[in-house]
């Protein structure tokens, strides 16, 4: 499964940037890099082109050994010792966020890990999902995202949508701000219910539709005419973003206490983004419908 | 001491703004704020003015009980039960972000805290410090600022410049990045060696010399001409300036903690910020000189 999974991800690298490099005309830098304690990554960067202010496709392969900390930051990873403590990740991560403050910043990530033996349950799972930030509200581009990854769930045994969607809402609360980072989508980890078979499955299912999810919202919203006003509230937006990422999220924490790749870590982050104290927006605005529904997620589908 | 405390803090406000406002021609809108579980604060933000980006002054005075993370994260404070958990704190804190790259950001804290009782040893401390962050090295500057603070140590027993130099380096070490935020100054805290009055007077005297330490730098840099790619270096020092206060700052995550005002918290953040993928400088610009001094802190003064 660690070759599998792995050849999985860096395929769908391939297909994404190709698809990329079409829309935004130009390449990415690449940069291969290795871990001293062991493994690497491949990591793939736009930026200066036509459509996006900054995007990254990174794909990782690391192995080694889990400090305590890091290992009890997982679910059943408190008092391991000895090569309890060794790991395998292996996985794909990609942001995009687009000029356009009509066009919505995509995260999505999928990834296979393994602690101890990787055999008997418990010591292999795998995680994942996709989520959409807007900074203008469109319904039918999230409606349409949600859609994608709703259908593909109906298709695996492993996969529950509601409970994905739920999920995915909850991990992407800013505490501190009482709003999610954006309008969801789906997010799961520690999976390992079924077959590992199954499990891949399902994930490389969720993979391989990421440009079906993302291409058409994009397509509709990256030319589009914007003010000045609505590009300095995505740029506020980016604030929040940075916000989330720094101070809750799970994935740049492990990064930091493995000592990842600082770059390929932190690549996430938006090319700019402001903060502005005591930003207020007026009740019947755009921007407070965005709100809103950041505060209270919807049910996108009928269900 | 409570009272003594909260009643210096807020009169060291007023004499600060007057100078900001002389400074940058435009008026603090301020901000009074009560806290559900005790206290509130008064919080000061200049912005659109001719000098700073953004700067805030705020003092706050709050009471409550902790919670049980939010104790344990300082020392002494874990398996507390009870009244050993009530708080209170006041305390004065600023930082200022200049337009200009060539006029470095600037920070001050200084706060006296109380858990339990406030009278037994270990259940009241002070703490603070000032640090400068500098996008562009400027030797005099950071000697002047680090002069201010050694003059006042040596008047006062209880403080130690070397000491407390080195725990300012210490405190603002951004890990992932193998940098300090910036070129420091003082930092301390836990300070209870001596008496209450003697502690005070220390903080005191630190507090009132601030505008001595930052001002004629100020002056000196603000009207400076500067090219646009020098603006976009402090840019990207502002995206590391953001990365230290929401990934290490304990004062922060404090606030966060504690429900404190999240706009009087985050208004330590920069008005924009900006990550550039493996962006890197010249072996012998400014640019580089300022980072060797961020991975390598130098003693300043003549010891």
């Amino acid at each position: 499964m660690r070759q599998k999974m792995s050849d999985m991800v860096h395929k769908i690298q391939d297909e994404i940037c190709e698809k990329l490099i079409e829309i935004d005309g130009v390449k990415y830098r690449q940069d291969e890099w290795t871990r001293q304690e062991g493994g690497g990554g491949r990591s793939r960067v736009f930026s200066g082109g036509k459509v996006f202010e900054k995007a990254g496709v990174n794909v990782s392969v690391v192995h080694g050994t889990l400090s305590s900390e890091a290992a009890s930051s997982m679910s059943g990873g408190r008092n391991l010792e000895g090569t309890d403590l060794d790991f395998f990740a292996t996985g794909i991560s990609l942001v995009l966020h687009p000029h356009n403050p009509m066009a919505p910043t995509v995260h999505a990530n999928y990834r296979y890990f393994e602690r101890g033996d990787g055999k008997k349950k418990g010591s292999w799972w795998f995680g994942g999902g996709a989520d959409l930030t807007p900074s203008y509200l469109f319904d039918d581009d999230v409606k349409h995202f949600h859609e994608v990854y709703k259908n593909i769930c109906d298709r695996h045994d492993i996969a529950d949508y509601r409970n994905f969607k739920k999920w995915c809402d909850d991990y992407f609360f800013v505490k501190h701000r009482g709003e999610r980072r954006g309008v969801g989508g789906i997010f799961f980890d520690d999976i390992n219910d079924l077959s590992k078979e199954e499990c891949f499955s399902f994930v490389k299912d969720c993979a391989k539709s990421f440009l079906v999810s993302y291409i058409p919202i994009l397509e509709r919203r990256k030319d589009m005419s914007y003010t000045s006003k609505q590009k300095e509230w995505q740029q506020i937006r980016r604030g929040r973003y940075v916000e989330f990422n720094l101070v809750y999220d799970r994935g740049t924490t492990f990064g930091l206490n493995t000592n990842g790749r600082i770059e390929s870590i932190l690549m996430s982050l938006p090319l700019t983004a402001r903060w502005e104290y005591c930003h207020e927006v007026d009740s019947n605005s755009d921007e407070y419908k965005l709100i809103k529904v950041l505060q209270e997620p919807r049910n996108w589908l009928e269900l």
